[in-house]
Parts: structure tokens; C-alpha cells; sequence
């Protein structure tokens, strides 16, 4: 039983000394980036009323949400999985403002199941989002964060993968699909099985020019899909070529702001997309499969919640960064040993050093161990009846 | 059903701008002020199997204990309703030092009912504890930490309530208490109601000396408490006598250390003893009946790990410390405002304004709303080639 009570359960990460120093210090750093950005912070809270949580999210989530028993109420609670439809909430309900509203937010989220390669039931979920602004620039300043928040992570040489829903969802109503059609669909399109898709479209009798472009879809991808798209989707109702339209100018925007960022285009990719409503994209780093940010335009979001507003954010996990990432290592300034005596002139020394951001270690009478053995490169002597630092032998 | 969709449960609370930046900002003063003193700070995680988290740790705790099923095992989990017992964890098990080892932590709690008069579930504990040293003098070191803590918060007026549960547990072994019964005494020994002490020691057979000295430890409270103490309990067994000296010897490094804190004591006060084994204490402020930080000494809370040390410590409720607090106010310096353009010149002072710490908060084409609107004092507008701030109008 001894052996047993201090495993973890799986995928749920306890974070110790010195890495829990680094974890502080990029939380710092991110939040202090967001802030030089406007972007002001929110503490969603940790557990929620089940159906405000879940409140337009979908299947996914829900089972990925851990449920409670208020014991108060008897309702059922969740701990929030994603702290999007928390921030959206904060936004239609809470802050009510009628300007554009840019808001940050970093916290732990809990997952039932442990999901992607990393295997975390716990990501520290970090994000931005900008409400109350329609149209490409608000794309683009929250991928410019995405790029900032990977480079202070020390993932500099990330790349992104552009999307937009519109084009899909377009496709399916023209091809007058049913929801529970467009579900499958999409689900097959997802895998990019090619021979499934174009079975599927022939079973659910889509009639041309659909049939065809929904197949091209799934063949959209790469450097010059948005090129081929013109093309491809000509035929395409006005609503998917506004969607490649408008991919087009955020793709635009990105390359004056950030020309040096590869940008890949996939428009059969659509993560999110049972809440996404325009533009969603992922950042990759090289050598590591899965997205290590995520995000998109998801406008509808708040009007569950009595008010929608056009909305796009990002999130990621933070301490999925520094797994991938070299952000700066922890300051490893060595402390420095206080011997325990109530001498004011020492005590005057000690707390100087410590308002100076130093770390001050104070003997602990009978400890019996070397200064260094507790990570001390400094001792505090009395010289001279003055108290100085001197190396540890 | 959307009027609903927003409440949050009871004593569950978000935070929001510009409250948030307050919380944030107290809570990198506290750990850095830990960090200081040495503290390094570790993340225990949110969830964790029921049997770790309450192992040791008695009823009331797992009364407060959200239970969860881990989906992936079938086991029991509980949210952490007490950081304290994980991070003892964390010495007995991950870090396994022989030196003196000093850690921190800061982290959402959650209680299943609502408790003290706050009424919060969610509490945001803070504290900070040594292992690995037994002495006054680090129960010293834990009491200036807890008043630097208020002090940070803006309580520097608040007074120590000390006591010691070595002493109620010495005198119930002298009269041969059976552990129930014990309990029974400890109950209404908190409420201090004479009249039920006297009647449960007579049922109880409890001979003298040890029935005149547990009644009498009832009315050991106030400032001369320890000094009748040594005449009351004169006759108590050597483990009591030495708990009280114990005690004495704290109190005389605290007034040392601490000479213009006010400290009470009281020696029935029996906070968290089932897992304390000495020393126990509370801060209060004026004109809030409840304490605002407590901790104390729990020497055995690692056996359940395999290994038990000697270990001190203190915890409070950051949003607790808020509500009753006055700390320094968020820094409310005026955002500059930025138009939407991609000169150079432009971006170069925008980037150098945030490096500076200030906030800037962009143009989004098409929002339409002044510069004052969005919370900023002044703009960035070109003058001969030049980008320099003028206050908004």
C-alpha cells in the first residue's frame, strides 16, 4: 500500500524544484506579453455549473469533462476541460462592454482522458482572445501572439496551418446535406480517405457541382491550395468563396506581419469546428506531430450566453511548450547561508540582500549540514564587526 | 435557461479584470518573497487517488473532498481540498533530501461545502513549510513568514493566537483516554463550554490530577496563560510540562524576532490536531472573527510516505487576504494607443513601448470607438516622420 500512495494517477503531472521555477517563469513572461499587448486577465473558475460549461460545445467536450456533485445544490458541476466557453461567458455576461475586448487567461484544465502523444490529463491552458472585432486584422494579431508565445518558449522556428469552416460548411449546405450527413462527412474528411469520401458522397446522393468539390476538398492542402482553390471551388455558392476570399486577405496580413513564418493551407482541416466559425488555424514545431497551439474565430460563441460577438483566440499548454520548447532556463543564482543570531546588523544584511532578489538561506540550529549541502555558493561572516558574503569552502 | 446559463455554483468565484491583476500581482510578491527566504516552490497536481490525498489527514478533510471516477482505472479521485498533505508527499517520496528542505506552493483548493464566513469553496492556498528541522526555531522562521505575508497583503496589524496540542493530548493520555473518547473531549473542549467539560470528565471516570488540570485547560487562554500554566499543570505527566515549555521557548524567539506582534495564548485551542503533533497557531486581523493564515507543526504527516520528518508550516486563502487586505492597489497606467498601420517606424516604437512594460493596444480597422474608449491616456501619431505619444483627447 506504502508503494501505492504516491503514484499518480495517469497523465496527471505534479511539477517540482527547479522545473516548477521555469513553469512560474514563462507563465510571467506570457502574461506579461499579453498584458504589454492590452490583453487583460481573467480567472475563469476551476469548476462550473455542467451545463455552462458545456453550453454549444458538442460531444467532445463532454466527454472529456469530469463531473461533480454540488453537494450544496445536488446539480451536476464540471471541471472545466477548456476555459474558452468561460472566457466567452466572462465576455457576454460578465463585462458586458460594447468596444472591443481583449482578454488572457492561464489555468489548469482537467481532462477525463488522456488525449494526443503527450498523454496529459492536465494541461496548463494558456490563451488570448480578442471580442467585438470582425475581420482579418484581429486574425492577425492573435497569430502574432501564437508566434510570440512559441519564441519566448524558445520555439522559434514554428509554422502554421490556415484553415476556415466556412468553406466546408458552405459546401454542405449547397449540397443540401442534412446535420447528421455533414457530421459524417466531415468525420470521413477528417481522415482524408479519399475512396470513403467519395463513397459516402455517392450514398448520400449529392448532386454535382458539389459532389465534386467537396471530393477536391479534401485535396486542398499545401502551399498553393488557396491558388487552387479559385479554381476548384469556382462553381462554389457566394458564402465558400467569401470564406476563400477572406482566407486569402488573413493569409495577406500574415505574410506583411510576419513574412518569415512558413503558413501551410489546408481547408478540409477543421479543428473546432463544431464552434468555429471562420478562420481556424494550428502552429507546429518541427519534429513534434501534433499542434502545440491551436485557435480560430468562433463568433457564435457567446450567444448561448444572451450575446454574440465576433470572437478569435488561441490557447495552448504551457507546459506542453517547454516540453518541446528551450525557453530560458531557471536563474540558478546561488543562495546565500545566514548564520541564525539575532544581530541586527546581520539581520539589516540579510533582509537587504533579499528586497536585492536574492536568496537567503538562515541556519536552522543543530541542522548539522554544510551551507552548500543546502545550496548555498555564499556564507554571511562577521568581519570586523561588519557582516560580509564570503564563498562557501 | 439563459438567465441561468451565467450563475456560477455557491462559493465558486471568478476573477476579473481589474481584480485579477491585483491577485496576480500579490501573487508573485508572496512567491518571490518565499523564494527570498529560500522556499522553493512546487506544483502538486490538481487531482490526485482519494487514498493519497486523505491518508492521515482525518474526516473533516474527506467530508470537504470532491470525489471523482478516473475513467481510465476505475479508481477514486479526489480534487485537492489541502495542499499540505501532497507536498509532505513531495518531500517523503520525490525529493527523499536529509537536509533541512524548504518549499512553497500556491493553488486553487476545492471544498465541497462552503466554509467559514467567507463561504468560499474555492479557495486560492498559499503557504510555505520546512522539513527536515525540529525547533523553535523554525516554527519562528513559518511565524515571520506568515506576518511578511500579511504584511505583503496589507495587514500588518494582526495578531498570533499560539497553542501547542502536545499539552490536551499529554493530559488525555495521563487520564487514560480511550481514543473516542479522546475525540468526545476535543469536541466540546473547542467550544469551551465548562459546564459539558465538567460533566463529560466525571462520566468519563477521569481521576485526579488529570480531571482538575483538562478542566482547567479550558480557561488557559489569554496573554498570562502560559505563565498559570506552569502552576495548573504542575502536576502533569513530563511530556506535558515539556510541550508547555516548548511552547515558552517559541514564544520567547517570536517576541525576539517579533517583539511589537501581539500574541495570544491559548492551550485548548486545538486547530488541525489530528495531524499536528506540536506547535499550532493563527493569525487574526482586527474586526474579522475568523483567522486569516494558520499552520503549525506536524512532525508525522510524511510516515504515511515512508517517511516521517519533522515539519512546520503555514497556509492561507489569497483571495481571503485580499478581501480583508488593502495591497497596492493594480498599477492603472493608461494603455497608448496605436493605429493600424505596418510602418516600420511605427511597429519599432510600439515594440520598444511594450518592451518598456507599457501597455499598447492596437487599432482594429472598422471598430470605430476613441482611443479613451479602450482605456488608453495617449496615441501614437506621426509628426514629421518621427512616432511619439501625445495624450488622447
Amino acid at each position: 500500500m506504502d508503494a501505492e500512495r504516491w503514484l499518480l494517477p495517469v497523465g496527471i503531472e505534479e511539477i517540482l524544484p527547479p522545473q516548477a521555477e521555469v513553469v512560474e517563469g514563462l507563465r510571467r513572461d506570457l502574461l506579461d506579453l499579453y498584458r504589454s499587448w492590452g490583453y487583460e486577465l481573467v480567472f475563469p473558475p476551476f469548476i462550473d455549473y455542467l451545463d455552462s460549461l458545456l453550453t454549444g460545445t458538442g460531444h467532445d467536450l463532454d466527454l472529456q469533462t469530469f463531473k461533480l456533485t454540488d453537494q450544496v445544490t445536488g446539480r451536476l458541476l464540471g471541471v472545466r476541460a477548456d476555459m474558452t466557453p468561460q472566457v466567452a461567458r466572462i465576455d457576454a455576461h460578465q463585462l458586458r462592454r460594447d468596444v472591443p475586448t481583449r482578454l488572457c487567461y492561464l489555468g489548469t484544465v482537467l481532462h477525463s482522458r488522456p488525449d494526443g502523444f503527450a498523454g496529459t490529463r492536465s494541461p496548463l491552458q494558456i490563451g488570448a482572445e480578442i471580442y467585438g472585432h470582425a475581420g482579418p486584422e484581429s486574425d492577425v494579431e492573435i497569430l502574432r501572439l501564437v508566434m510570440l508565445t512559441l519564441e519566448a518558449a524558445g520555439l522559434g522556428s514554428a509554422y502554421l496551418d490556415l484553415g476556415h469552416v466556412g468553406i466546408f460548411r458552405g459546401l454542405a449546405r449547397q449540397a443540401g446535406l442534412q446535420p447528421e450527413d455533414e457530421r459524417a462527412l466531415f468525420s470521413v474528411l477528417q481522415r482524408k480517405a479519399l475512396p470513403e469520401i467519395e463513397s459516402l458522397i455517392a450514398t448520400l446522393g449529392v448532386a454535382e457541382p458539389a459532389a465534386s468539390m467537396l471530393l477536391a476538398l479534401a485535396e486542398l492542402c499545401g502551399d498553393d491550395a488557396l491558388d487552387r482553390a479559385a479554381s476548384v471551388l469556382a462553381s462554389a455558392d457566394l458564402g465558400v468563396r467569401e470564406a476563400v476570399d477572406y482566407l486569402r486577405r488573413v493569409a495577406d496580413e500574415l505574410h506583411c506581419w510576419l513574412p518569415e513564418v512558413p503558413v501551410h493551407f489546408d481547408l478540409a482541416e477543421l479543428r473546432g469546428y463544431r464552434y468555429k466559425t471562420g478562420v481556424v488555424f494550428a502552429a507546429f514545431v518541427p519534429g513534434w506531430g501534433q499542434e502545440i497551439a491551436r485557435g480560430g474565430r468562433y463568433d457564435d460563441i457567446g450567444r448561448v450566453f444572451g450575446r454574440a460577438r465576433p470572437a478569435v483566440g488561441f490557447s495552448a499548454d504551457l507546459k506542453g511548450l517547454l516540453r518541446q520548447g528551450a525557453p530560458a532556463a531557471a536563474v540558478v543564482d546561488g543562495a546565500v547561508f545566514a548564520p541564525w543570531s539575532a544581530d541586527p546588523a546581520l539581520q539589516d544584511e540579510v533582509a537587504r540582500l533579499r528586497r536585492a532578489g536574492r536568496r537567503v538561506v538562515t541556519e536552522l540550529p543543530g541542522q548539522a549540514v554544510s551551507p552548500a549541502r543546502l545550496g548555498c555558493t555564499e556564507q554571511l561572516v562577521c568581519k570586523d564587526g561588519l557582516w560580509v558574503s564570503i564563498p562557501c569552502e
